[in-house]
């Protein structure tokens, strides 16, 4: 190569994209939008992002990607999943909760085994993958599986043991989480990592929740919780603890003191609000979920304004149906502007925040993810903007959140490994996934 | 040919599809599931839809589609869309209504010309095709062109000019609405029917609505207005008009005396609900757009309750941003159930039967379209079942509506005729309409 002498060879240069995310000279609220943008990775992570061409000392790469008709994104973060329910998608809808859990969820879930596990959240994987979700926060149970999974597929995630103190196995499940994070804590290169999941104060008493906390002193990680995701259980934390609400309960007994993912937030207070602020609690909110099962409408817009880290989630696929993040996204602007009569709120850049950078602030990883800046892991995805649907092109970031589909996403890079290029899975037998998760899921429904 | 002798050759065969349709062997209520189902079209009819394989009459065909892993659909009907404004998608978002029209709409749009028209509506029906939406109902200025750009691509379309009564020069738009009926109804083997296109009753005063209805006995059309899309217009027409709301006033003048296809329909009583039901107007159904623009939460719902015939619309791609009208049905199933606080509300299979039956019987075309039943035209789109998302199974309803994308519609038959086939439009110069329509946008702008 004419370039050889001295020149380091860097692993991908990405070349002629249109480059379009937060941080990047500019601030984490404001999109930076690079018309001719280039990025080079070295190794995991990203050595430049900018304008093209990159500096000679970038130019040298190992494998170049043509992404002039492109659009290149931080990857979505999707900050709330049970990335094996996916096996049951679309096994019961439009049922009202007790009953949908009662009557379908529950029992068809005690007859899970780890192998459904397995290959449920490799389906939930290749699933995410395709829709550009390069990172995901799981709380289930089998998780050494879920664990299998993300390293097998290549995807990003921070994982967590769902507890459940009113459950027989609750010691067990504990158990179960500090192995998980002491087995699987930066493996995968560092694509794994780990929280405790208490499940939520509703299911989980302050004695047990105290146990809970304690391993995570041990073990240095944070929570992933349930909070305030529906009416009842709001109501009865009030009148069960002397007025207060799930997360009043949950900052008393100093939960908060440890990095804290929680869920859903629809049923929250202007002092929740505070607190979550306050204590850097990171919020995953998921539109789609709450709408389809009818939990409510969280306050976002009060919560952004309050400097609460919200990210988006999908939930399981089993109360939303799909893992598509970039739906939330434009669900979380929709409900929120028809919700406070007002279409000026979340507006397009606040939910492409939301869907990277916001996400990664609430599971506390912003300092390796959620924007394309030098220094940060390289999880980037590439979108096709020659889709009619993304013409003309008054305004990508509009089109991203207001027009474009998953579908749009041809190529992902993970942890600056090309997991999905043109449209084709890189390491994954995805046939063999889907067949799979056919049948486990077939004989799931002949043994419920 | 061995089944030569007295057989007669039908034109296309598709074999083995999954056949999703209401009225197929059952009620208009119901989705018939027909698992490994055979379509024989005639000309541009449907001469059988049921188990395959078909009757040997219709075995020897000029063309077959395997669609062994594909569902078959009749075509989605978007009730409600002004196509060529798709040439303005995000140059203005998140704004404030009268700020949005008369600051950036309106003035931009008073530099359109008949060219951006056509090409606009063919960036709309590519778009549109792209994502199986067969048929829809549009309502815009320079309709000779949207005629030409229907009659190019091979959708199928019921076109009206807008009428603005406060416009200057709303005589000549009425002029252009008569002669849109007598030139274009009936035309392109029947795909283009005409309607009558009053905008508003606040931008329409009775007096010329009277002239509107005299020209619609003369021509045998009916009616595309907008009605009860804001609070603000609800609220006027209670004050001049006797407390009357829109509604109450159009019947009472007998505007439903025609057939009428309401578009919006939020802000609506009790009684606005019963004349509706009573007097069979169509109403067509937007959320994505009151999502967005914040005009509220139609009562959808107690309008099905009430035998309202209810369709799905995108409206403008101005305000949605895009015309995917799948994604209609999954907004309007999940803003109803949150919205009404019950997860019951606007199941599946409601929510699809509104984005095909229910938007013929709105646009008064169920005759002819809406359900894939012999006899009816041959509008039809299969979808690619072989995705991460569509697995496992278990309910392919629940997967179109809660977690299919356009993108999964892979071939799309209309009047009988191929336009997309494996993704590829048959018909179009996609590369050529995408670029035309991206010049046309800039030199748009800079005119503004």
């Amino acid at each position: 190569m004419s370039q050889a002498v001295g020149v380091k060879r860097i692993d991908i240069l990405i070349e002629g994209a249109t480059i379009i995310s937060p941080g990047l000279g500019g601030s984490d609220e404001k999109m930076a939008v690079v018309d001719e943008g280039a990025i080079a990775i070295d190794g995991e992570r990203i050595a430049y992002a900018g304008p093209s061409p990159a500096p000679l000392e970038f130019r040298n790469a190992r494998k170049r990607i043509d992404a002039s008709c492109l659009i290149a994104l931080a990857g979505f973060v999707n900050t709330h999943t049970h990335a094996a329910m996916t096996l049951l998608r679309g096994y019961a809808d439009d049922m009202v909760l007790m009953d949908w859990l009662n009557k379908k969820i529950w029992p068809i879930e005690a007859h899970l085994d780890s192998e459904d596990v397995y290959w449920g959240a490799m389906l939930a994987c290749v699933e995410m993958i395709r829709a550009g979700v390069t990172t995901f926060a799981d709380q289930y149970f089998f998780m050494d599986d879920t664990a299998k999974a993300v390293r097998d597929s290549g995807i990003r995630a921070c994982l967590s043991r769902g507890l459940i103190a009113t459950s027989p196995d609750s010691s067990q499940a504990l158990r179960e989480n500090i192995e998980l994070c002491q087995t699987w804590d930066g493996a995968a290169n560092g694509r794994i990592t780990t929280m405790l999941g208490p499940h939520a104060p509703y299911t989980c008493p302050v004695d047990f929740l105290e146990k809970v906390m304690e391993a995570a002193e041990e073990l240095g990680v944070g929570m992933h919780i349930h909070l305030s995701e529906t009416l009842g259980e709001v109501e009865e934390s009030r009148a069960k603890h002397g007025g207060m609400s799930p997360i009043e309960l949950m900052d008393s007994i100093g939960l908060f003191g440890f990095r804290t993912l929680a869920a859903h937030c629809v049923h929250v207070s202007a002092k929740d609000i505070e607190i979550l602020s306050s204590k850097g609690v990171g919020v995953a909110h998921n539109p789609g979920s709450n709408m389809k099962i009818a939990s409510g409408v969280a306050p976002v817009p009060a919560m952004l304004r309050a400097g609460v880290k919200v990210g988006l989630g999908t939930d399981g696929a089993c109360s939303n149906n799909n893992l598509d993040l970039l739906e939330e996204a434009r669900l979380a602007a929709f409900l929120h502007k028809v919700a406070n009569n007002d279409p000026t709120v979340i507006p397009a850049e606040q939910a492409l925040t939301m869907a990277t950078l916001g996400g990664a602030k609430a599971m506390g990883m912003d300092s390796d993810i959620g924007s394309l800046e030098p220094g940060k892991k390289a999880d980037i995805i590439l979108l096709d903007m020659n889709k009619p649907h993304m013409y003309p092109k008054h305004d990508l970031t509009s089109h991203i959140v207001y027009s474009a589909r998953a579908s749009d996403v041809t190529t992902v890079i993970i942890n600056g490994e090309l997991v999905m290029e043109d449209g084709v899975l890189t390491g994954i037998d995805e046939q063999e996934v889907l067949q799979t998760a056919e049948e486990r899921a077939k004989a799931l429904v002949r043994k419920a």
